[in-house]
């Protein structure tokens, strides 16, 4: 169906409908120049404005002020992608599937597939080509089985489908945690520590996307995050590190896409989190890696033996694609820290850095650890004495200076740091130790009094495992802006407060087996 | 989340998007009632007014013309199902997803799931609680692998989820082709000589979904379709049969909306074929079966291996639902009659009922056979004879009597019933003998020149295989009523004509192996 000459053209209309990720357009059922009706069947347009393609889910309209007959009305993301202005002349075809497909539906079928055809899969994916019902069956396909040669091969080609950075230097370390824990903002400690001490860590952060905070949403709270390539460049070759959202900087785009689908699903296999989390490294240009799996009953791991298959499958991936890869488990029974959401994060993360003697333990530790086997891998190092040197760069107040240095790059932050207002505080029902915090159930509440769009809101932490309390005594706040994510917070509490005291009930969720 | 007494509510407004099957709501960003950022990650709500309940995928708007920040958008097909008047208040939270997806998860890796997790999963599916994606990940988890009681088990619960019609009669019959061929339009002529004869016959059809025509399409050029359960009870019980649309009866209304998903996936195993025919049949309550599978190079069954397995398939189903079932395989190679497209598919069918000398010889005598396979099964007929009888009712004009019958008590046509009237003929390149007609090529040039929408758009063949031609004699006939239409139909012939004569070319698409 090529034959565009003959078919009569509509004027570009910008529809402010935010549609996600999808393209959709909108056009009248009573079209003059296109026939609605012809694409029963086909929810799949293309659209052509002199060589420029974008491939589009249809919807129809009968209200001609939303879209009248001899218009086309472009969603927000199809608007942006597309890039012509208002009142420009295009052509709709329905469209034929991306060629891909058929690799899609050979592995659904339980065919491997060929290094070409996952590559053919992940070009037409990072391009929007394919619809999210698509993008469905490629991830369902491949969840019931990929070979390792099919996990080598969806790596690379997500690491080759956006931006590629290339550092200068012979050793560039990265970290990165699984996630799952509330609290946890290590990458804020670890990175001024390890660019203190002169190695470079271009670290990019991804925003929350479930969570009450992500760490580029943390950050935000103290500098400015939206960055791009460039920029990104000369922040690191001035600090040695950075801080930043990768949204502008477009590292494996396939995978922000897989994301966004994989989510709502809930589906979550080792080799896709694995193929995820690589690309996005690889695509960074790191050399040395640093993989962080928290295991507890309530985190993504639940058990040594998934950590352990977990450590084997991301070794075995950056084995081959040639970076030293170090994969350690951690405590991931309870939130880190004790902020949950953006400022109280931040203020977590600032009180390490200035060695108060208020600042969470757990966080100081485990950060410390974490760029303890990052300054490890610095070969003018002396073997074992990557802690030692940690500690130095916190203790005498270098790594809180290149805090300020790297939030002096990015600029100022515009974000109000005020805590919500509107706070209650969380009691223990009796007297007793604290056996268990449920992290789902921590995560979720945060999110639910405002976290992360609310800067301020979250929960400050009184007690963690192991802390005596007493009937009536606060566990932790709750920090909200307005009345209805107070009540619906407070409602949600009162259900559940999370914590177990004594350990004489049965944490919900996810068990220790 | 449920303390909806917290939350404000939003007024229903309409809004005239055709969102498909799926439940689309947009509200504003900047929403005084409802934090749309909180559903970063939710795109999946849930409306409550009273104690009715809508799950909907959600969209978000920065036009106030479109949505106001203190309105909810009800897309139409949301609108329709919430069916509560415009203005009416309602709450929105975060929908959590249904419980059955958990079943769907657990096929995706593999598992083998129980009569009830299947029945969840239908119901849920029935009552468009699942979005797109979710449907396709269970229509992906299951094409890889489902055991022959899954397969019962889905069957049953699709036959359940809908009306389930009951017939006094003890021998209801029914036919049903797995579709594919142009024309073949047999049920609007099986239907009259079986009904002429004496047994209820209660047929209903679908339209055409990717073809140029369904036998409701072409029926609908000689009477009203849109019928409901009881009217057609009562026409069943004047005329023995009826030839409606299925789309006002509810059959199996899961089936319907894992078709809209399978299409545009490409994904049709033997087993969801198998499930979707049996579901709607057992529905209609018909206890005398015949199924219709064309075999051909280019129809939707190409070997008589593949043939075979799935007439199995329909057996051992029909057997265990305790109907009788027939399964013949047909030459799939051609289209069958002469006309493609509504108009011109039913003045075929008129032809053969009225006897007339130049009716489609095919058509007849397909019809004839089918029709006879039915008669067969009344116990009243001696054995062997079902094929006289058939013969007898056609010639004598009882079937074009009972077809007027069944005309008159379904309501007349509001159809337009000419021909388009910008026509072309393709003609032959050479002199030869036609050695093989592309169905599915003939079935896109149909839908392209307007069919089924346009019901007097389509194609009328001169020639069928095994027929000579001469350099420049006329294949068929094009008819179109618009003039793009018409150029986009011209320019696919001229590309290809579908026709293949003397045999010297290689049939593109599939192949007989």
């Amino acid at each position: 169906m090529n034959s565009d000459r003959s078919r009569p053209q509509l004027k570009i209309r910008r529809v402010h409908l935010d549609t996600g990720r999808e393209n959709v357009i909108v056009i009248s059922r009573e079209s003059k120049a296109l026939r609605p009706e012809i694409f029963r069947g086909f929810s799949r347009v293309e659209l052509v404005c002199d060589s420029k393609v974008l491939l589009a889910t249809l919807l129809i309209t009968d209200d001609d002020a939303l879209v009248s007959p001899d218009e086309i009305g472009l969603s927000e993301p199809a608007f942006h992608r597309f890039a012509e202005p208002v009142g420009s002349l295009v052509t709709v075809t329905p469209a034929s599937s991306p060629e891909s497909l058929e690799a899609v539906r050979a592995k659904i079928r339980g065919q491997t597939l060929s290094k070409a055809e996952i590559g053919a899969v992940i070009n037409d994916l990072a391009h929007y080509r394919y619809s999210d019902m698509e993008i469905a069956a490629f991830l369902i396909g491949s969840a019931s089985f990929i070979t390792s040669d099919e996990l080598l091969a969806l790596t690379g080609a997500m690491a080759q489908a956006g931006t590629q950075l290339v550092w200068p230097d012979p050793v560039v370390v990265d970290k990165h945690c699984i996630g799952g824990i509330p609290g946890n903002r290590t990458s804020m400690i670890v990175v001024p520590i390890v660019a203190a001490h002169g190695l470079p860590i271009p670290k990019t952060s991804s925003r929350a996307i479930t969570s009450p905070a992500g760490t580029a949403d943390t950050m935000e709270v103290l500098a400015r995050v939206n960055v791009g390539v460039e920029e990104m460049k000369t922040i690191v070759a001035a600090c040695n590190g950075c801080l930043i959202w990768g949204g502008h900087v477009n590292l494996s785009p396939a995978d922000d896409i897989l994301i966004s689908v994989e989510r709502p699903l809930s589906l979550d296999t080792r080799e896709q989190m694995v193929a995820s989390i690589m690309s996005k490294k690889i695509a960074a240009g790191s050399t040395h890696l640093l993989i962080d799996i928290p295991v507890g009953p309530t985190s993504k791991i639940t058990t040594a033996t998934e950590a352990m298959r977990l450590r084997k499958l991301f070794e075995f991936v950056g084995d081959r694609f040639g970076r030293s890869i170090e994969v350690i488990t951690t405590d991931g029974r309870q939130p880190i820290g004790n902020g949950i959401g953006p400022v109280l994060e931040a203020n977590d993360v600032m009180a390490v850095l200035s060695n108060d003697p208020a600042a969470p333990r757990d966080l100081r530790e485990k950060s410390l650890r974490l760029a303890a086997h990052l300054l490890d891998y610095d070969p003018k190092l002396r073997g074992g004495t990557g802690y030692a040197r940690a500690r130095e760069l916190l203790e005498s107040g270098a790594a809180l200076r290149q805090m300020q240095k790297i939030i002096d790059a990015q600029g100022p932050s515009k974000c109000c740091t005020d805590l919500g207002n509107l706070a209650f505080d969380v009691k223990a029902g009796r007297d007793g130790v604290v056996t268990a915090i449920d992290c789902l159930r921590l995560n979720r509440l945060a999110r639910t009094a405002g976290a992360p769009l609310d800067k301020g809101a979250g929960i400050k932490l009184f007690k963690k495992i192991g802390d005596r309390v007493e009937q009536g005594e606060p566990l932790y706040r709750v920090y909200t802006f307005d009345q209805p994510e107070h009540d619906l917070a407070a409602g949600a509490c009162s259900a559940d407060t999370g914590y177990i005291v004594n350990g004489h009930e049965v944490l919900q969720g996810k068990t220790v087996s």
